[in-house]
């Protein structure tokens, strides 16, 4: 079984393998969001690529989340903050979401036999759930509008240091091996290691400092969303 | 001024800066024989696209020089192995280039305010160079197949550290800071740090780990070729 690891959803096609199992990573902020709303009960998230499937989508009695250049857009019910998905709101709900990034990374990879969600809230569930399906993987950075970013660049790295520990996983990818030495660098402090990464500090402008932080948490949560045959992410 | 890092031609307009100097970067091999011609006293090189034109080009009596999946092409001069350009065989000589990476990245870079090629051979005269200058800095990594390599990564990242020395330059990219890490990471021994990436792999295959180190050295060569208003390679 293979690792590989693409840095932006514009460069999939040069790693695209429909055979293998390709992880979704958005670090700052959508898979962190979408493992939160699943780890808090919601039933179903519909990733889309545009607002206006977004808005059709909630105008069916679904709840919406939209997000572009990192602020929630009037009239959705969530942006990307994942501490703004409550289980009061969200249990056993559907929620149609779209992002600047992470949902485009999703759109990117249909066709895949499988798609995941990964963040470092659900680093070893994603970890344990790759050991057990035996596939190729592809790490799928979102990037900030298809430029590498190093917060995804990180948990692809996390992941990939844990999946080579095991014989099933080999890789001969510069970009998996590159991501395995800056996590090398970074994990016994994720958080001053980003401080001055672009997308934080796009972020700290936003005032979003404790999504920041709460986003670089690692296994909070105990869950892999997943998409089903009809693109929409669930847990089964 | 402002370092950015683009780490594949494919993704040059992501990127693209036209006030910026590029420095195209292919250490294994195109950069390193181009730098390494010019040390040995050719006069001038063409980058060209495709194997048709540089043949073109040898049939009006230039040199030519042409490599694909890492091998000369019948026919030709040279392939991309800088030990091959002797001063004897290139001095005073036009040689026309096509590199299945290299001269891509410079043929992308068309139009910027110059294009300049580094390899680690030059280091230390590419960055006297840019800093003599005072402009925006776009490194352009030529990857492999514009997939991500590590070793132009490396020199993107000894380059931008020493550049950042001076209080002239900035960045707030994450692929210059992630190229950065990663040199610090291998400065002490770049060779065996390289063991496991795929292109040291793919020239060991070749039986070129004569070459492999040769384009590992730093500081040989204080030659900084650029590209002139014809699009053509000189040292003045």
């Amino acid at each position: 079984m293979t690792i590989t690891t693409c840095f932006s959803p514009s460069n999939y096609s040069l790693y695209k393998n429909d055979e293998a199992i390709i992880v979704v990573i958005d670090v700052f902020r959508a898979t962190s969001a979408i493992v939160t709303a699943f780890a808090n009960g919601v039933e179903k998230m519909i990733p889309v690529a545009t607002v206006e499937e977004a808005k059709a989508w909630q105008q069916k009695s679904c709840l919406a989340a939209a997000e572009r250049n990192g602020e929630k857009i009037d009239g959705f019910d969530f942006g990307n903050s994942p501490l703004t998905y409550e289980r009061s709101i969200i249990e056993d709900r559907t929620i149609a979401i779209t992002t600047t990034n992470g949902t485009q990374a999703i759109v990117a990879a249909r066709g895949a036999h499988q798609i995941i969600i990964g963040s470092f809230l659900n680093l070893s569930a994603v970890v344990n759930y790759l050991i057990q399906e035996k596939r190729d993987v592809i790490f799928l950075c979102s990037g900030w509008k298809n430029k590498f970013n190093i917060e995804d660049t990180l948990f692809a790295g996390a992941a990939a240091e844990q999946l080579l520990k095991h014989s099933l996983f080999g890789t001969d990818c510069d970009s998996t091996i590159a991501a395995s030495i800056l996590y090398q660098a970074a994990q016994s402090d994720l958080y001053s290691f980003l401080e001055k990464s672009s997308h934080r500090n796009r972020l700290a402008h936003l005032n979003l400092e404790a999504d920041v932080r709460f986003c670089l948490q690692q296994d909070v949560f105990d869950v892999v969303p997943r998409c089903n045959a009809e693109g929409h992410l669930v847990l089964e």
